[in-house]
Order: C-alpha cells, then structure tokens, then sequence
C-alpha cells in the first residue's frame, strides 16, 4: 500500500521510518529541496497549494495523509476526490486551521477553554480586553504555530501594539491562563471508531518552541479528564489518525489550548517510550488495520535540538540516549533533531534530561 | 556521512531504518530488482563481483560495511583502497567464508568446536567418517546458508551419496553434535575496541532456516562464556562492527559452530527488545562514535516469516507485536519479514510466541 503525505518534513520522515516496516510506501509532497522525508520515499518537488501536484500525489497513493496543515483544505479534497480517501479527514483539518472552530469543537465536545472571542477590528480588540479581563493572548486565527503570530497584551495600552504586530487578518483573542503546566494528551483513533491514548505528557516550552517533554505524567484524574477529552473530540470531529489536544493545567483542571490534527513533537517519545509510536499508530489507523498499544515503556523525556547539532558522539555517549537526526540544515530557532531518553524512573528520567540540556548549553 | 552497503536485501534495510535517524544516507550494491533496502536509499544496481560498481559505492561513500557475505574479498579490498575503509575488515570477512578458516579462528580463539577436518576427496570423505566418528555432518566450505550445502551422514553407506551431492567442491566434515539447544552470541565492538554484548539468545531452526529466537536466556554460566567467546574472537579478528556467533549447547557447554561478520536475523529481536539494536551498534561501531547498551528490554521472541505472509491485519491484532515486512516478493523458503514480540516474562513472551505461530500454521 502506498501512502501520500503531503509536507516532507521531520513528521514525515518519522512516518516512514515507522511505515516501511509494515510493508508500506511513501511518497511526499514537499517544495524544500531534498527535504528530510527524501529519505524514506519518493518526493514530489511542489508547493503545498499546487493543485496538478496534490492530484499526482492522489492518483499515485491509495491513502493520503498530511504531516503539514497549512494545506488548502479544498484543494487537497478536491484533489484527492476520486484517488483516495484523505485521513484525518479534511472536516478535522479544516477545524484545527482556524482557532474559532478550534474553540468551537472543543466546546463541543465538553473541553473547557479559557474565555476568548473572535476579533475583526482594532475596536473589537479593545473591546476583547475589557470583556475578557487582562492579560490576554491575542492570536492570528490561521497559519500560527511556534509561538509565531501571537501577541500577549498586559495592560490596556499594549492594544495598539498588539493590534499594530498582528491586525489586518481574523484574531482571536483569549484570557490568558496562569497554568502550572502544559500537557498533551495523545491518541489515536481507529477506522472502526476505537481510541487509544498514550499516557499523558508534560511539555515545557522555550521562546513558543517545545524544549522538553516528559511521559508518563502519572496523575490519575487528569489522565481521566484527558482520556475523556480525546473520546469527545475525536467523536465530535469523526476522526481517524493521531491527534495531540494540547491543555493548561491549572489547579487539577484542564483546560483545552489547541490541537494538533496529525502525529505531534510533544509525542516523538512514544517511539522508544511507548509500546507502539504515534507514528505507526497513525499509519495502522487510516490503513484501517488494529491499533497498537499505547502502554508506556518505562518513563521517557525528549529534549528537542533547536538551531544547532551539537557533536553527535556527545550525544549518543549518554547512556539509553536516542538520537534523531532530522537532517536539516541548522537555523537558529529550526528543529534539527530531538534526543529521548527512557529509564526506569522519573528521577533517572530527569537526570538524562538534564545531561542532555548540558550538552546543549 | 554517507554509508555504502554491499547487498540490499533487509539487512541492508533495516540498518537503514536504524541509520537515518542517526543522520545517516545510505547507498546499496544490490543486483535485485527494487531489492528491500531501495526504501531507505539508493541503489546501484549491479552483482556483487561488479568491480566498477563495487569502486563506484566506494567511491559515493565515507565507510563501506557488507550485510551480503559471500562477496569477493579481493575485490571489495581492491575497490574500497584509496576512498573509504571496509568494517568490519575483509579479513573477518574472509574467515567467516571458508569454514576452514572460520573452525581455525574459533580454534585460535579458545572457541571449543565439535571434532572436524577439511575434505578434498572422496577418499578423505571416507576416512573422515572413521577418523571422527559418526553421524558427521558435511559441508561445503564456501557459498552455504540456511542449511545449503550441507548433508548429514548416519551410516558408513552414506558417504558416497553425500559425496555425490556435494563433492568436486572444498569441503569440511565435523562429528554431528547431539546438541540440547542453539544459541547465539551478539556483539559489537567497537573503533576502540570497546565490546558491548547481548545477551545470549537461543534459537530454533526448521528446515536449515531460523524460525524463532527467543532472548534473554537467563543462564548466568552460559552467558559468562559466550561473552569470553565474543571477546577473544572479536580481538582475534580485530574486528569492528556487529557480530554473530552461533553455538551448540552440549552438556552446559557452548561449542561454536559458525559466526557472522555481520548483523544476523538471530539478533532481529534487538530492535525492540534491546536499548540499542544490532543495526544501530553496527552503524555507530564502523563510524566510530560511542556504543549503545545492549541490555534488554523485557523478554523478547522473534518469528520468522518465511514463504508466505500471513494477514497484516492478523499479525498486528496481536498485543505488543511488532511486524517486519521485508517487502519481497513470496517465494517458498524465502524469509519475507518477521514479527518480535516483547514481554514482562518468559512465559508471556512464549505465548506471544505462540499466538504467532498459531496465525502461521
């Protein structure tokens, strides 16, 4: 069987390592010159709107799936019309491209969001900051990620600023959450409606960017309340494929920030850490065949390698180190790779993490 | 770094699979049409005695490693010379060719082998059987795998048609040993000579070919001189890479049989079963960066596929299995993929072990 992905990048790459063991083929389209998914499929050298490409990835896969999702949701649908069938469907793309419909499917499916409105104008801004109370984050409502196209306003007089940084398209603007930490809830759910979820993560991020994850997250009512989130989202948006829902935890409570339509960074341990990765397990989902086990395989962290390699003997010197090596050219602020460490414990968990951030520092 | 591999079948793909994320790229040897290994790099598309294309892999790579054994010696030497070095050396590679040489080595290594002698004749064919005492096996020094070219000799009146099956070519005879169980010795040393050891898998053959093999086997004294074996061939050899060594069992003694100067199918389990698998320690071992431990990860069993594949969907409703195809084209005989098992326990591990076999039979 061969899959199409649309995007090449680290996520893809990851899929075919995970893929070409179960017997399957891969082909990406990507527009970056040897992007890092050439590595494990054949590559079809085009921008992410090109519709005669998005075709060809069609007619040439029986299944397509994307790593990246600033894709045109209507393109590639109608692309994919009568070559293959498009998972997660483009209903759950669509809603994760826009954080309205974001906010909306999780009230929907019962996840509780921090206040937020919809903002149009530089009025309606002013008005969103006395409604919801400050400080407030104030996002553009498509194309952010990384951190990138947000804005936090303090005080009344950042609204200029703010409105200046990022007016001009859709907003939306939320109640910032003093939460005591960020976790992600990961899972997969089955052509036949079945669900597994993967322990929850805790994540720590640096300047917008993942640095750490840790998992499993051993707290038995927040696995509960997350398990029950991934039923209810992924019901409501009939989705079938991987999914990350990435939540603020304030005072045992989660509280639903966004989500992730495809396999996710804040889930790249479940390839060591996890009987069977986000990666296979998104595959065996649109494939329509069983789900692997989610169970985790005693307690892993992952340390994402931003802007720089450092020497890669250093790295694999750590004892029960993973290394993975996305084969990017470095940039400052770009993922280059990420390293996992899975011990027996939390604390033997963290001292390899803190061994790595050394190697990092 | 670049890694040029002699032969493409799914050795060469899964030390792929193992490498990429390393950083690695890799180019293959391979005379097969879309042989295994073409997932995960390129391929020059030759025989192996293809002395150009032997200089042209060698030329495109930085390190040369072989997963194909009975490729010209002289000829990978002549071709790597002056672009890239060959681990592990042609000189291991060369003993491991000629069961001669391979029974000289375990000798020199302190390796307890059964009674043997080198055949020419049919003459000495005869004598052998009296020398050495019956049942014999016989062999042909060079060119056999998975139980070809051999014939085993119950009776004095054996000896001709055991020689009309394999004579006119080198031969060697050794006493038939009355084994209670088979078992392998993985290992991987390393630019420094550093040596890092599996523990001792024990394995079931049918028809000549592998069909499970099952690790750790928790046998204190065993393991004690397997890991003697490992390091004094190892050293013998100068050796750098993964290595095979496969043993009888007779009586709470090891005696060696045969060894591979590569990754082997005995050591599949490693790539869930173990913190570092064989491909993984044989890539870092020829490049010359720091070893990965070869503890083990629960109690792993590996089944081979061979002839036929069974129903994915099947195999992969199986809890905490994990399947391996090779992507070859189904033939009688022919390994196609297999599939490793992981477990808290023995037990669990054979049950896996025989959920699988159920699916097979």
């Amino acid at each position: 069987m061969r899959i199409g992905i649309v995007g090449g990048g680290q996520l893809g790459r990851m899929l075919g390592l995970a893929g070409i063991p179960l017997g399957l083929e891969f082909v990406f389209l990507d527009p970056g010159d040897e992007p890092p998914a050439s590595a494990v499929g054949d590559i079809i050298p085009a921008p992410f709107d090109d519709r005669e490409a998005l075709e060809l990835l069609a007619k040439r896969c029986d299944i397509l799936t994307y790593e990246f999702e600033n894709v045109d949701v209507d393109s590639l649908q109608a692309a994919a019309a009568d070559s293959a069938p498009v998972f997660p469907t483009p209903r759950a793309l669509a809603t994760a491209q826009d954080r309205k419909s974001e906010k909306l499917a999780f009230e929907a499916a019962g996840i509780p969001v921090a206040p937020w409105r919809a903002v149009a104008s530089h009025e309606e801004l002013r008005d969103a900051g006395r409604t919801l109370g400050l400080p407030l984050v104030v996002k553009t409502r498509r194309f952010g990620y990384d951190g990138k196209g947000q804005y936090r306003i303090q005080d009344p007089s950042d609204v200029d600023a703010a409105w200046a940084a990022l007016g001009g398209v859709p907003l939306l603007a939320e109640r910032f959450v003093e939460f005591e930490r960020e976790v992600s809830a990961l899972g997969v759910r089955g052509g036949d409606g079945s669900l597994a979820a993967y322990p929850l993560t805790e994540n720590v991020h640096r300047g917008g960017i993942l640095h750490t994850s840790r998992a499993p997250l051993d707290d038995v009512e927040l696995q509960a309340q997350a398990d029950r989130c991934l039923r209810a989202l992924t019901d409501e948006l009939d989705y079938r494929g991987t999914i990350a829902i990435e939540f603020f935890v304030v005072a045992g409570q989660l509280y639903g920030n966004e989500f992730a339509p495809r396999v996710h960074n804040s889930g790249h341990w479940t390839i060591e850490g996890a009987v069977c990765s986000q990666f296979e397990n998104h595959l065996r989902a649109i494939c329509g065949v069983p789900l692997g086990a989610c169970r985790p395989r005693g307690h892993a962290g992952m340390v994402n390698l931003v802007g720089t390699m450092p020497p890669v003997a250093s790295l694999l010197e750590l004892p029960d180190v993973h290394l993975h090596d996305y084969h990017k050219e470095a940039r400052p602020g770009r993922k280059l790779g990420h390293v996992t460490g899975v011990a027996a414990s939390p604390g033997e968990r963290d001292r390899i993490i803190d061994r790595i951030e050394t190697l990092l520092a």
